[in-house]
């Protein structure tokens, strides 16, 4: 059994001792990242890609989304420097409710403050800094994912060559914060929740579990379920298998994740919106006016096409590409030779078979 | 407040001695009928509608479906005799986990025998025989009702004049089963749920809760709840006024309903499968012969209009009509004004305004 934030040994750390200020006014007394990257960044800085996980992932992009990094794909580290960070608030190496809080090295659990997607991106920030990167060629992501990648576009536009927002919206719906909300709910009945001041390794796993299975639904679709399962049912146990499916994802779940991570990064997902103190809406998503891949995925009930539509529209540099699967939200981890190849083919047009077209604006420090 | 199980002052009580035996082989030592009527039965016994509820509901159709049933209604007292009864194991006056047990007085709580629909069916054929109503002129009802209306019509099918299945298919999908399941969970997840052996109200509130929380998102839509709730909050908790709504549906279920009830009426839908021991699933449909009237609703995701599609392919003299709202599942409570019509001509057409045609099938008693 893998306990919640362990991590792979390719993840490094690296420590900010600065203090790290929240959008909200929080402060965090220095801040650790934990990042994975593929390749080699060249002299100019400017070969990177990076790469920006969904709710229960982490740096080891390789791992949770197959098929994209590697020599011939779309993001080859023969060409490409590409990094993948765990977000601020997760529970895989990056400051988060697990991590020690400084006055007394418990977990800081429910006192980690809440933090948005902009303050996700500003420490990506201060890690690509880090690193020497001083342009993005690329900054991809599916949900969660694609909430940062639009964040990056926003805050860091000079420092972006192109992104590709996948299965997100530029502001987080009813539907999505409600599903969310009900989720959270099921950990905060759990009597282990305890407010989230549950001691490490003992917090709600029945809430977590019941809140993954309700999350595992919102992933997948109709025709999914119908298409594995049907009406079989387990030969020992006479649950139906997607019962039986299902309470396998939830223990899988709480076996390497922590739900004061889930209920934080779920709330960041909520307070998502492009527009928040920008002004209008459709006017945000015209001012960025890079290149940008909108990928849908067609079955999707948790972020539908509609909103991938809607971000295409107004995005005046947009193209739009949908992935046709009957997996649901979760058809980008699954339909990865289809999403390699629309990355690819909008890599070679933006930048030229991934090397940067010259006459690129200068990068400058941003943010 | 309303407790679990308060009955109308209109609810009358049948109580039937006789040993009913489950559909699984369990036998209950005698049961009750909650019900209701509207209108006069007439000599013949043969101008009686059933209207049979949702998961939730109970024998008060003109409360919880309101604009079907009055004067000048599909549902016209003054020429029909209109029946509804709480479905088995229920909460609201059948024989169900809030009843007392014969052996100790206690409720019966988990001990309550899991059941099926057509259990369900064969218990309101015995109120209609108490009740000297010899045929059904219609039977119809949505959800958990329409999957009773088609089992009334492959369990009883000389009694039976027509049918409108609204909001449902001919078996539980794997994709409904999952969202059961990942309700019940959230029951059990509650230590008051003590392995349903709670006592009266001191029951999993907060699981029930949750369990409403999500099944209420999955009544839905995403337009709906766009259109309702968009991004804003409550001026008082900043909540979003979207997560406020959910836990006030939360906390306005577990005020009138019980948790070993809504566990066990579940499982009963979730074992929905009108062809389980009668053969092919598409011959079963082609077996029931009468007219029928199949209603999607356009937003419904939970039973998607590709459901009732179906069904009208199969059923040899189905109309199909849709309900085009953003409502959601739901929308079978909300568009009452469209669906009184389509009952409304549905019932002229295939009992001429609501007078049984001569010559049909003389009645007999079926099961």
């Amino acid at each position: 059994m893998v306990s919640a934030g362990t991590l792979s040994p390719e993840t490094r750390l690296l420590r900010i001792d600065e203090v790290f200020e929240l959008e909200h006014g929080e402060q965090l007394p220095g801040v650790e990242v934990a990042w994975r990257s593929w390749g080699t960044l060249n002299p100019r800085g400017d070969n990177a890609i990076l790469i920006c996980h969904a709710l229960t992932g982490s740096a080891d992009a390789d791992d949770w989304w197959p098929g994209l990094i590697g020599e011939g794909r779309a993001l080859d580290p023969a060409r490409h420097f590409i990094v993948c960070s765990n977000v601020l608030g997760g529970c895989y190496g990056t400051s988060g409710p697990l991590h020690p809080h400084p006055e007394d090295g418990e977990p800081w659990g429910s006192r980690f403050p809440q933090f948005t997607i902009r303050d996700m991106v500003r420490l990506q920030a201060q890690l690509l800094d880090h690193l020497g990167v001083r342009r993005l060629q690329l900054v991809l992501g599916p949900s969660l994912g694609g909430m940062q990648v639009l964040e990056w576009a926003a805050s860091f536009p000079a420092r972006v060559g192109a992104i590709a927002p996948i299965g997100v919206s530029g502001r987080h719906s009813a539907w999505c914060i409600g599903i969310s909300e009900s989720q959270r709910q099921a950990i905060y009945a759990d009597p282990d929740w305890r407010g989230g001041r549950y001691p490490v390794g003992q917090g709600p796993v029945r809430g977590l579990s019941v809140a993954r299975m309700f999350a595992m639904c919102s992933y997948r679709s109709r025709e999914n379920f119908q298409q594995r399962f049907g009406r079989s049912r387990q030969p020992d146990t006479e649950l139906f298998s997607v019962e039986s499916y299902l309470r396998y994802q939830g223990r899988k779940l709480v076996e390497r994740f922590d739900a004061n991570t889930y209920v934080r990064l779920t709330q960041a997902m909520d307070s998502h919106d492009l527009a928040r103190g920008r002004g209008a809406y459709e006017a945000v998503l015209g001012s960025l006016v890079l290149p940008s891949l909108v990928v849908s995925v067609d079955s999707d009930i948790l972020y539908p096409p509609c909103e991938q539509e809607e971000l295409a529209r107004h995005l005046p540099n947009a193209r739009y590409r949908q992935l046709q699967t009957s997996a649901g939200h979760d058809g980008f981890l699954i339909e990865t030779g289809v999403l390699n190849a629309m990355l690819d083919e909008f890599l070679t047009e933006v930048c030229g078979q991934g090397v940067p077209a010259a006459g690129q604006p200068s990068p400058r420090q941003a943010g």
